[in-house]
């Protein structure tokens, strides 16, 4: 449990989690690495090697206890407790967020929404109050909320983040398509899907791109 | 050239990119491992590493040249040519896909978008017409796009993802939170924030979570 995790190995155990999740729904019992990487694609030699940074799973003949494992799993991300998020930008994208129902799946929830735009100020987006940002030191210190969610366009994205860490924050999930610079002990990660789109278009032949 | 590019590597080349397209929009001429590793968090020697997977690049003494590695990386990925991007899902997250400038950035194009829902389609997103996803092969001989996003459900993703294979499409971004099972020769990429949460969660001290 000491050993660092390595991060490709923590983004698996999420992608492991999702199929999880929904083979324990369907009410399946048990699940083999194999049939683990005909379903994800990831080879069932790392998808050992990532549960043994754990301790011991499954058993050899039988395989793995699919509601057992999915609980470990959730509670090895913190996931198997509620959650609340701050999310900054009440756009098209922060709307998308506050919609989608996979936030739950995960005890997620958005805590509060907060943007700069005074036309947006103190309307609703779904059935959230839209808070000046200005005020997101003020807001969080009730709600204790360690992760926040930005939403926002590039130019915005340094200066807020400062804002966030100020306010407590711990780990940003940053949407806006720009490297943020931060203390080393903010955890942040880029949800960049121009970047997504051109791993994706590595992969296709000369021929096609 | 021919040895396999691991996925890890990808995606930090494109992270290299984005960071490299700001620094050469300011004029910077030239950069370090040591000042990409201050900048992106990523160490410097795997920055070297991800590099020679393509040749030989920068000078001892002064550097990497932005502009050149930047065209070279854009080369790599194949993001240094116009390429046209199909769209499933008009919805939020659809709306914020196409609004998004980085598309742009990168010479993606949203080329079409589709629906399923008698309500939206013949309508517009932005200035795209909402097209019938039941006529979406139709639309893709003239087209002829490669990678498609899906900004819809779960529950219709695996059967809007074979029809998209179907159309001739290659390379899928999966904004649903589910996984796709598709043949081996289509690559995947899933672009599902619930699991990016997760992976920050992990990192919170157990103060915090």
């Amino acid at each position: 449990m000491n050993r660092k995790v390595p991060g490709p190995t923590l983004m698996r155990l999420a992608t492991y989690l999702t199929y999880l999740a929904e083979l324990d729904a369907k009410g399946v019992d048990t699940i083999s690495s194999a049939q683990m990487e005909d379903r994800t694609g990831i080879n069932a030699a790392i998808f050992r090697k990532d549960l043994s940074y754990f301790g011991e799973f499954g058993k050899p003949g039988i395989g793995y206890g699919v509601h057992e494992l999915s609980a470990k799993i959730a509670a090895i991300l913190k996931v198997d407790r509620e959650q609340g998020v701050l999310l900054v930008g009440a756009g098209n994208l922060g709307s998308a967020i506050v919609a989608y129902p996979g936030l739950r799946s995960r005890n997620f929830h958005i805590a509060a929404v907060f943007d700069n735009n005074y036309n947006k100020i103190g309307r609703k987006l779904w059935d959230l109050e839209i808070l000046d940002i200005a005020n997101v030191k003020e807001v969080n210190k009730q709600l204790g909320a360690r992760i926040a969610i930005l939403a926002i366009p590039a130019s915005a994205a340094q200066e807020v983040a400062e804002m966030l860490v100020e306010a407590d924050v711990r780990a940003i999930l940053n949407f806006a398509p720009v490297t943020l610079r931060l203390s080393k002990h903010i955890a942040v990660r880029n949800a960049d899907s121009v970047q997504e789109l051109a791993v994706l278009s590595y992969h296709l032949s000369d021929q096609d791109a």
